[in-house]
């Protein structure tokens, strides 16, 4: 069954991310009243598209996004009925600034654990899926995170989120500090769900971020980091929490040595 | 005479790209001592490849390369003959992890001034291309940097570099947290050659860099941003010097307000 699921959810993936595509070197004005807010226009469209598509082929299934969720103001919890998590448009900035990391993301929980992950950039024309039990793949290619052990030869990525108050932007940048310390260098994409396919595919080695957007960003990537032999896990160490807020993810060789570098600053 | 000098730049820039993109998702083992060092091996076959085709067609031309500079220990001073400034490889450490941001980059000085620029990702297929007086392209389009005007709805890239001794470190996350507040989000991308491009093409609104390798990650950037209306000045506000490592850009309005936030900063 999680075949069927799988496959239907990248056809939705796909759908939707044809799309993006067609909107992504266009002019996106999102500041001047009166004009189409394209930014708005093509999450709301990718979300219907996604959603229409997986309530046709499974029509008891629930479904959670986050365009719906930031129109009701609030996320509704997951329970244990088979769960589609949807984030139509991850790295809406990126769109905005026609920057190349943007990408659909859908993951499935079945009973709450993550079943089913497709996360699909149209720009790099990269397609991660994965089911649990069943591995990760890259446009087909079987995945693998790093095989690095020394974290000093680790690159690491992370965000900067939007919040702009002055306590959350210095313990941002003193997280950024004390990681410099550490790793080889640090890359800031923009997305989040491409962040942990980063990490699945071992382009990245560590990946952090605290207070993104809601589940809707990691739902998919963390099935497909954990597939591909990666870890996820709280920053702070302790486990992972879909609706924190907060993710750390790894190899399988680096979660203590960044767990160290963490300490104190999270 | 700088359409045949851009035509050869290209053929040069492609021939070495290609060879980029057969090792680019091959394992890269640096630090087993014993093993082929892929990285190295590519960027001196690259740097051989546009050397020899460049200096077939205009063999009096003079030829400055990071890697030849790196084996010497030194940078030859340009000067005003014809000079041919090539980064076979810029972004070595993405070369290394896979991450998609790594590109050759070519530049023509004559009488110390750029003249021609070609930069050529050949992971994203994208081929950067300016002549003085003659606008900058992408892929043979035409491009022009952002009509952002707000610092506060900018994306801004930047890149931590190499060095982590306390001052430097320090210093950077200085900036980068004086930089938060301003602007709309922050980008980095692992290649100075590509964010200058960023900005060139509008992706990016601001991109700036203190302690980059040297004149070959930004002698074809900066006319490319330059013909495509774009500004390039010395994160101070002073002047851009080639020489420096150091490096600001912007689209044509948010110049004062970037060189406002680095104050007492760089």
């Amino acid at each position: 069954m999680l075949n069927k699921y799988v496959a239907v959810a990248e056809e939705a993936a796909v759908m939707a991310g044809k799309l993006i595509q067609v909107s992504f070197y266009k002019h996106k004005t999102v500041e001047h009243k009166g004009k189409v807010d394209l930014v708005t226009e093509t999450d709301k469209a990718c979300e219907k598209i996604i959603f229409d598509h997986l309530s046709k082929a499974f029509p008891t299934h629930k479904l959670l996004g986050e365009e719906e969720s930031s129109l009701s103001g609030k996320i509704n919890a997951i329970t244990d009925e088979p769960t589609w998590i949807v984030d139509p448009l991850d790295g809406t900035t990126n769109f905005v600034h026609s920057f190349p990391f943007v990408c659909v993301s859908i993951g499935l929980t079945i009973g709450k654990v993550p079943v089913v992950g497709v996360v699909y950039n149209p720009i790099l024309d990269e397609l991660y899926t994965a089911t649990k039990g069943g591995g990760a793949f890259l446009n087909g290619q079987l995945i693998m995170a790093s095989d690095q052990t020394d974290i000093g030869n680790a690159l690491l990525a992370t965000e900067v989120g939007t919040a702009r108050d002055v306590q959350t932007v210095d313990e941002s940048t003193n997280r950024i500090n004390a990681a410099l310390f550490k790793v080889r260098s640090l890359r800031m994409s923009g997305s989040c769900a491409m962040n942990l396919c980063g990490v699945a595919c071992g382009r990245l080695d560590i990946f952090y971020e605290i207070g993104f957007g809601g589940p809707w960003d990691v739902a998919a990537g963390v099935l497909i980091v954990q597939e591909a032999g990666g870890l996820v896990f709280d920053p702070s160490g302790s486990p992972f929490d879909i609706m924190s807020h907060r993710v750390c993810s790894t190899n399988s060789h680096l979660k203590e040595a960044v767990v160290d570098v963490f300490r104190g600053h999270c």
